[in-house]
């Protein structure tokens, strides 16, 4: 009998591995050919390869879960398989391209499980030129309502033990690591977006897009060249608890023959769902200015006492300067009830409507309304979640009624920080980075757009895209920004820092990065810290690193010393019709150009990491025919962002699309340029010379 | 006593070494300022350090000699020493650029030593902004007369571990290899160019200018990052025979942001010596075909018999190919006696002036004659150089009253091979890169000039670029050309091959690579062989591999039968206006696109490695307000050099300096594109499509 059994199990993995082939092997390819992706089920269990000019990238890698408890969600066969193709153009509320094709190839593969319960999972998969993106989905059925996934079994298996750019995963502190570079064979377990240069100088980048109701994914080498997905778990161990019909968020894969080519990669927003948001006229880019820089200087405080930066007076005093120059908001930090003693650990004290007795909220903003500027709101939280939701709805109506438009929101705390009180009145402790917190930061946006309130989310769960979906999730921190020059222990951002942003964290989405520092060495107040750039440099980030919100983050007086240069800040945009990469080289240096999306104007801005360079910049995405003014803020002929950092050289000059230019980046140095179109005075006047 | 001596001395380095720090240090920048050198004598010996925006790139590094018998002359102080400028233009005869812009300053230090026999030297610096050349000059002078280097002491100290391209030196194949790439400091002795990428992304390549009677430098490593001249010495042992007045070659590196700068660097040009010949009209580039890939595929011999190529009758027929397209000249190998037999160990029995019986040389040039062609001579000279300069003179006087034009001269023999008798009578073996060698084949180009007479050598010595003093020193081998994938038992040139040739061999001039095979697969002749490249790719190569005399190096059927590609062949010409690299990732990829100097026609050329890519090509090197046709010739959808090498599309398409064109490369693959100007024809029928 027990013969007659295996013989039996023999015919049967026979007839699975060797029969039937043509229905367990199934594949799609991208619009122009240049990808394709090959679905298989070994012994029943599924996996997925990639080829890219039909040679593999991406090897034979698992798909599937594990549910609890050990219940391997992994013998499946294909009840049917569709391919479709899809090709459509939408329109961003804001962004740095205007106007976005989503044009893939999709493969759906309907599974079932060969034995009993017979649960189904469907496996989605779209192909674009530029990369792809996979999904699992739960429909509804009877025998898979709740559930909890023990395991997400994912692989990525590179066919290139490639150079990656990452940061850990499972560390205190949030995303604010400086990113390292390894092969993928000496990783760890890292955060996505992880990003890859192959040996064959091939570009890569792992994300996901669209994380709503999910772990976030990380990535755990499981030997040689294999990226495990590594779900950030509950405090009890489940890593995801999910309910019938449900979807996971798309595992994306971004890939280009040019680094640049990641950037200019709209796959992770085509992935998300369309926009939600009906009248989204409230919804607006913008510059901001703030009550902030001076507390990371250690001048003045977020609590409350003699040097406390959010004062009445203040506050007026930004108001004024943001009214002069035309910013759209001031952002006061340190403005509510809470900050007083350890914060970071008494988060469950910050009240969201009651302001310190020397900050009169309502004559603030009536004053800023008649300067024609809005206050931007701050919600620190200290990481106390549950404190926040309970006051959340309050918190976001009160700012609403003041005529508030943006809301810059925090979660300082170090992991596993969030406080969570569980089905059995225990308290627990959550990560950043796990599905209770991915709920919450959605919950915030989706309430805050309730009240047609924009959210800049600091200490963020990482950004998926949803931006897409909620256009009122302007920007977030999720990386170490321009604060750690002012007081990190290690001497802040090196020169590099910036040359790496573009290519790994901002692949995700905008960053509020705050650029703009003007007093580079602050001795007197931290004599262990500086900005480790040229002051060009801080003029190219706001055109290298995209927010839809950017930060004139340094004091109105080092604004008000240092006129020329602060004419770029004044002038660039946070909104485009397009972006182009003209240089890429991850960690060395990038250059990018944007068309604004309400004028004429193309901005440059162009940077490097310790060395200087020579870069030729061909102008050929102006508009033909066309003569510009050339407003040129490059770094001295001397330069150098250690010994002479202030050495800046501002000039105009007439181009065309037909004209180079050498982009001189001194040691550490950057390059921010204006393009007008000119008008006959300007060419008089330009020529003569 | 004694003591009294060592105190004096002692004060007498201390002087040297403190006290007149200014004069023994000395600077000099480029002109833009972005390179800068440092002239040091430490303790009486010449050193040099160079930095790029005031970083090091060459850490300090030794320069001196050491003269036979042991005679170190490395101990001087500075007589005087000046700095100048140049700024000046001038016109190649034929080139890849037309006008070429000779823009460096120049630091000039006159050394005389110490002590007795306080002889002379000056140090000679030009700072380009794209590099630097040094070089040595011996003046006349009364204690330096005729003398022997044994060493020359110049060192190379990169400031980073850079990835080395290289091929090794001192093995017996005349620069014959695959090129290898490892970090600076596991190299063992290169030859030069040797092309370097750092770290952060600089590239690099060490050459020299100007070799015209000295030995080759080759480079050893001699510890860290340390790559010290290795002159190629004669057989006794001495590196260099010199006589007063004389120069050394210069050493130079090329230095730029990317790997295309140093395409587009013409420093070695600019250190070479102008034009020598007057009368310019004869030296003409062009194409040609020939009795070659025949005698490589084994379908016939260079050696008389039944296969013999070299046939009267075989000629005619080239002949009339030729005619018929309108090529140059018919290259016939193997027509004069000396072949039979072991030629590569008996060269001795080469004649430049006796036909084989069948071959009537009289009849075939008068042939030629009349259907407006050219023979292309052959000198075969199997390594027997004594026997070769004994005729030098009548081979070239019988040649020109032929009306040949282009000889192609041949050294095959394995190295050191060259015979040499000595002052003794006695017998000497000879490397091919020694001063021996050096003088030989400035020999023969200056005799061919005085025949009017170009030159096509292959088995060279290595390109320094004095085709700018001699002009009918048209093109060389010099590398692993076409030839490998007839015959190498290893299989051939590897798709990476052509993508690393135009950054390290190329580098050093023009190289006589025979693309244009179109029967890619002969495995009824050659079963082990075939050609490592996609169709397309073969078309690429003319435009991407730089030479004034480019061989169609096909046989005429295989041409006859694919009308449609062999068009770009018949198009593509081999003399430039200008160039532009478009794409340059050393070892991966490559696209250059050149002007046509006598016509407004652009062509592009693009090629990939073993794997396959899109890139992107502005086409704003085109001429503004412009249409033009583009003659694409690209690989097929699913083109690929192991399993479709064939698969080609031909297409005409209507652009301008505004578009840009995605260029699909197969794995292994290539793309070719003509761009003439467009008729109004062109465009009626273009646009109606």
């Amino acid at each position: 009998m027990l013969k007659c059994v295996l013989i039996l199990i023999l015919i049967f993995v026979f007839f699975l591995a060797c029969s039937k082939p043509d229905i367990t092997m199934l594949q799609v390819k991208s619009p122009d050919g240049t990808l394709s992706l090959t679905f298989r089920l070994q012994e029943g269990a599924p996996t997925y390869e990639v080829a890219r000019f039909n040679q593999p990238v991406i090897k034979t890698s698992r798909l599937g879960f594990i549910f609890k408890p050990a219940d391997s969600f992994n013998f499946f066969k294909i009840v049917r398989s569709a391919n479709t193709s899809f090709d459509g153009t939408w329109t961003q509320v804001w962004g740095e391209k205007k106007e976005i094709r989503n044009n893939y190839n999709e493969l759906r593969v309907d599974l079932r499980e060969i034995v009993k319960p017979r649960r189904k999972m469907i496996l989605v998969f779209r192909l674009f030129d530029d990369g792809l993106g996979f999904r699992y989905e739960f429909p509804e059925q009877r025998n898979l309502t709740e559930f909890d996934i023990m395991d997400e079994l994912t692989e990525f298996t590179l066919a290139d033990d490639a150079t990656a750019w990452w940061i850990p995963a499972y560390e205190w502190n949030r995303y604010e690591y400086l990113y390292q570079s390894n092969t993928t064979s000496e990783l760890d377990t890292v955060h996505t977006p992880v990003t890859f240069e192959t040996t064959d100088g091939l570009f890569m980048s792992i994300h996901e897009a669209a994380l709503t109701d999910y772990s976030s994914m990380t990535l755990k080498n499981s030997g040689g060249t294999t990226l495990k997905a590594d779900l950030v778990p509950w405090s009890d161990g489940i890593r995801v608890k999910a309910k019938t019909p449900m979807v996971t968020p798309w595992r994306t894969i971004q890939i280009a023959d040019d680094a640049g080519g990641l950037i200019t990669s709209y796959l992770i927003l085509n992935l998300n769902e369309p926009n939600k948001i009906e009248d989204t006229s409230w919804i607006q880019p913008g510059k901001y200015i703030g009550i902030w820089w001076e507390m990371h200087l250690n001048t003045a405080t977020w609590g409350s006492g003699p040097n406390h930066g959010a004062t009445t007076e203040n506050t007026k005093h930004y108001i004024d300067f943001a009214a002069k120059y035309g910013f759209d908001g001031v952002l006061v930090e340190g403005w509510n009830v809470g900050w007083d003693g350890d914060w970071t650990a008494e988060g469950d004290k910050f009240q969201f409507t009651i302001p310190y007795p020397d900050f009169d909220i309502d004559e603030v903003t009536r004053y800023a309304k008649r300067k024609g500027v809005r206050l931007i709101g701050h919600h620190e939280t200290g990481a106390a979640v549950l404190n926040y939701e309970k006051q959340l709805q309050d918190a976001f109506q009160y700012y609403q009624d003041l005529g508030v438009r943006v809301v810059k929101t925090g979660y300082v705390g170090n992991d596993p920080s969030i406080k969570r009180i569980d089905e059995n009145g225990q308290e627990q402790w959550e990560w950043h980075h796990g599905q209770f917190m991915v709920r919450h930061y959605r919950k915030v946006v989706e309430e805050a757009a309730k009240h047609k309130i924009m959210i800049d989310a600091h200490e963020p769960i990482k950004d998926t895209g949803i931006r897409r979906t909620y256009p009122n999730m302007m920007t977030r921190e999720g990386a170490r920004g321009q604060e750690y020059n002012a007081w990190d222990p290690d001497g802040g951002n090196p020169p590099e820092h910036e040359t790496i942003l573009p290519f790994t964290r901002l692949l995700a989405g905008p960053m509020d990065f705050t650029p703009g520092i003007f007093d580079l060495l602050y001795e007197e107040v931290r004599p262990n810290n500086r900005v480790n750039t040229t002051l060009a440099k801080q003029l190219a980030l706001y055109v290298v690193l995209y927010s839809p919100l950017h930060m004139a983050a340094d004091l109105p007086e080092n604004y008000e010393a240092n006129p020329e240069p602060f004419r770029f800040i004044l002038d660039v945009p946070t909104d485009w019709n397009d972006t182009k990469v003209l240089h890429a080289r991850i960690g060395d240096y990038i250059t990018i150009a944007r068309q604004d999306r309400n004028s004429d104007d193309w901005y440059l801005g162009s940077l490097t990491d310790e060395n200087g360079r020579n870069l030729q910049a061909a102008l050929s995405f102006l508009e033909p025919n066309q003569q510009y003014v050339a407003e040129v803020y490059r770094d001295g002929i001397d330069a150098d962002w250690q010994t002479n950092p202030y050495a800046i050289d501002i000039t105009e000059m007439l181009v065309d699309h037909n004209a180079s230019l050498t982009l001189r980046l001194a040691p550490g140095g950057g390059q921010a340029i204006r393009f007008r179109k000119a008008t006959l005075k300007d060419v008089n006047r330009l020529t003569v010379k």
